[in-house]
């Protein structure tokens, strides 16, 4: 391609809105444009970028015996009725009316239209199983739409959906997606981690996550040093501790006037906060729920949510604390507190000896016993004692005991066991090998196309701008020719790039007549991986300049030997970015 | 391919729903299924036919210097309100809110975000020209959906937007866009027919309409057999004639009992129908208008309502018709007519001593002078007389005067000289080589891409099913297995497969358990262009049989020369279709 007469119009400054790195790139590399709030135009250069990405998938969709369909992009809102999320899925679902009326949604997801789908085809066991898959445009309408294509309302996803028989069947398919995947991301050239992840809203038994790493990611992981144990922050398993078999002084009400931290607790009362007992309550569906926490200890919501099969889980107003405690925020404690439950994390049971709040104004208890003085509810956990906290870098590997990190990282992709979640609903059912009705066993499969290219400029980037890798790369190799003037230097340029482009290889000419300078800085800008300049100068020597985007490594090539050369510095470009 | 690992959900039955052929044989043949009224799931073997399609129009939009971009489908509604659409599209124009109560619509074209996207972004006539395009999903919520992907809601469009600095780069962009879809057509190997058209509601100044012809098509086109004009019939002009020079004897009332049709006038009466006057009653924008017509001809609504520059044509009610001429419908008559405005068409002009109505129940006016009996509107027409009619084939060639042919075709394209309509209204502007503010000029160019396949079937088919080009063809060529027991034939089979997909060439293996005659059946159904029959007898024969869909012509291949034999019948197959 000729920059000439490419469409891409650079910007000079940063805009304003945009908050993160990948989207200040894309707009200034014009990549992207903003229409509204969370929807963008993909311009040339950035169109290419996703379809680089998307084509990955589909070889690898393929690959794995999955099929390409596409579906619609408005849906009927019956279908969502028989599934049971028209209700319950909330306001990200945007709905809307056609002329006559009839409810309809923008699909967010498509479990309900494949399902309906492929249970007006399937009739016996003999046709699966069946994996259909899309590459194509999603709306969910976030309540705060931002950070360019890292979080849009509508966006392009590829979503994979597997029809089983069995257990035995579902796992395989599943498998086969979880390897699909792993190779995907590994042909992208990204540094990425597959972890254990929470189901979510979508529902299902079982799931992955694949994440990119990078320093900006929204999700903290957990990754052992030792094992192959990964998972997401939501997910992962603290252990229980020995239950503590001593006990305490009976406890007694300390005056702690303004104190309403746990930090400033633990000093007023000269103890660690290791043993002030945090006291959170919550809003679960309606009902009020205590949850009881080592001071220095974060819960973590999506837990409690599982612990209890809730729906919603929202932290107590101001109001409600008033209302449930008696007391001012601050103040609350396990100690004859009249609440729906209460529950507690498993390292209250290691202890004893603590101090929480009175449920008085400027008051807390100390020598409090957790076993002693606390009832806590036991339908939902035994004794009521569960892992109700975030892992930290204090605490071993749930799997072998040794030394974890906790890396960000970028959700990516997701694979989900669904079971039969919406089959069930929707009575999605074949004939098995004696002829039985059963419910077919579904899984989900996601990729976040129009993210991966964001997340990847998230993990590759410098002061200059982007750094692609060769497969994401809009264009692979960037020619930059150093003065238009010379007919010299531009026939050269025009021969390294026909020939390139012959070779399959996408080249940016950069033919334009404008100051090396503006071509240096618009060339790093856009994160080409192979940079090749050539000069008047240089050539008289013989030699063309080749640059390294990644590692900034520069190098002259022979003009007499170039086309040998090109192709054996490609390959030491390839192997840093881990691809053949 | 293997049919085996290839989802193709084939119907014995044809659905009852199905009104056209194209949209019974895409159900039959798996390659749609519906999801609601108007809204379908495109099959793996229906998205292949589709993505052959987009490919062939993405190679030759770029080749035509346009770019390819990719626009939201979700469209602010500010933006439409700013061209002044937003009120003046209607119905089919989809309307939502967001979470927040803001007004959006799913974009059914494409035009105010494009304008907003180029006023952002071009400064100079150094900028331009400027053409970009997108294959993308549209949404138009058509008051009566049918024909499966012949008038779809939600369906696959190509659509292309060129601005220039002046008329002779907006013609220059026009033409490029033309030329490219000569080429785009000529390759998909459809007979083909680009027209005159009407501008529509897009608007603009000037447009040419791409028909694929075929005898169900819903348009009417005016083709002449002896120059290169043709038409589509909304726009196809006719020829003014001479004015009567003659006068007739006084018109006077006679009784015509029950007599509302022009054929039972004319009969009632003993005149040639082109002697009754039909007088017919429309409510433009509001107003009383009516039209006056030589008996055996039809008005032609596009016509009047660019004559009036009316936004809305309806015909009148019964009612109106009541109240406006005092009679019941049947017996409206221009004579003493008290309505907004009166015109006629040219052949009015032509004739004298005709028949119309009375205004009065059963009774009509003998003896009628148009121009010394009818006071005709001047406002919009010289004399009052204009072009109002449709073309027939008893009239001449406008351009040529010879004789023209009227096929029937489906619209499939349409390029559009838009000019200032929307970067006049949005203030989409640039400075000109003299720095002075200048309105961009804008054209923009449609492909029904999922409609093409549609209109390919509608084209090609006989009573066995789809007759696909080789360049549209899900698989351009279908190799069966007679039988998979006979492992001779199987590793032929795979061979043949495996060759022809190596040089690039898509290629079905019916490689499943069934027998010959659903093999055939199915085969025929598909419509692969190529169907090559490997049976155990043939091999021992040491031959192949090779059948052309398109001819049904059959032919024997020598095994032991078959990649030559099966390349040379290729090109034949090719060149029956047009193409190279």
């Amino acid at each position: 391609m000729l920059f000439s007469k490419f469409y891409v119009p650079t910007l000079k400054e940063t805009p304003a809105e945009a908050e993160v790195i990948s989207h200040k790139l894309l707009l200034r590399a014009g990549m992207i444009r903003k229409l509204t709030s969370g929807i963008y135009t993909y311009m040339p250069l950035g169109l290419r970028a996703i379809n680089k990405v998307a084509n990955i998938v589909r070889e690898e969709m393929n690959r794995a015996g999955a099929q390409e369909i596409s579906m619609p992009m408005v849906q009927p809102a019956d279908l969502w009725q028989e599934s049971g999320r028209w209700d319950f899925y909330g306001k990200e679902l945007l709905r809307l009316k056609d002329r006559n009326g009839r409810d309809y949604c923008l699909g967010p997801t498509h479990e309900e239209v494949i399902t309906d789908l492929v249970r007006g085809e399937v009739r016996s066991y003999r046709q699966l199983p069946i994996n259909l898959y899309q590459i194509q445009t999603k709306f969910r309408d976030e309540i705060r739409p931002r950070f360019g294509l890292m979080r849009g309302r509508e966006f392009i996803m590829k979503d994979a959906y597997s029809f089983d028989k069995d257990d035995e069947g579902v796992n395989a398919s599943y498998q086969a997606m979880y390897d699909a995947y792993e190779r995907i991301f590994t042909r992208l050239g990204l540094e990425f981690r597959a972890v254990s992840a929470d189901s979510g809203a979508i529902g299902g038994s079982f799931s992955h996550e694949f994440m990119v790493l990078a320093d900006t990611g929204e999700d903290t992981l957990a990754v052992c040093t030792s094992c192959s144990y990964a998972a997401n922050l939501e997910k992962a398993e603290t252990k229980p501790q020995p239950m503590c078999t001593q006990t305490c002084a009976a406890h007694e009400q300390v005056a702690t006037p303004g104190k309403h931290t746990v930090e400033d607790v633990a000093g007023f009362l000269a103890v660690a906060t290791t043993q002030v007992m945090k006291t959170l309550l919550f809003d679960v569906d309606g009902k009020s729920v205590a949850v009881l926490l080592r001071g220095d200890r974060e819960v973590n919501d999506v837990k409690l949510k599982n612990l209890l099969g809730a729906t919603s889980v929202e932290l107590a107003t101001p109001e409600q604390v008033v209302a449930w405690t008696g007391a001012p925020v601050g103040f609350a404690g396990p100690v004859g507190l009249k609440v729906d439950a209460i529950y507690a994390d498993h390292e209250i049971a290691a202890g004893t000896d603590f101090v929480c709040g009175a449920n008085a104004a400027d008051a807390h208890l100390i020598h409090v016993d957790p076993r002693r003085d606390i009832t806590l509810s036991t339908d939902a956990a035994p004794l009521g004692y569960a892992d109700l906290r975030s892992i930290t870098l204090d605490d071993p590997c749930p799997a072998c005991g040794g030394p974890l990190t906790m890396p960000k990282g970028i959700e990516v992709g997701h694979v989900f066991k669904l079971g039969t979640k919406y089959s069930k609903s929707m009575n999605a059912t074949f004939l098995d090998e004696n002829g039985k009705e059963q419910v077919l066993i579904m899984g989900c499969y996601g990729i976040g196309v129009s993210r991966v290219v964001a997340a990847s400029i998230e993990q590759n980037n410098d002061a200059n701008g982007m750094i692609f890798p060769p497969s994401i790369a809009p264009f692979e190799v960037n020619v930059l020719a150093m003065s238009t003037k010379d007919e010299k230097v531009m026939t050269m340029g025009r021969e390294i790039h026909d020939w390139l482009e012959g070779q399959g290889i996408d080249t940016l000419f950069d033919d334009r007549d404008e100051r090396p300078g503006v071509k240096f800085n618009e060339a790093d800008l856009l994160g080409s991986p192979m940079q090749i300049v050539i000069g008047g100068k240089g050539l008289e020597r013989g030699v063309l300049e080749a640059k390294n985007r990644k590692t900034g490594e520069k190098r002259e090539l022979p003009v007499a030997d170039w086309r040998n050369a090109v192709l054996e510095w490609r390959k030491e470009v390839m192997k840093e970015w881990g691809l053949a």
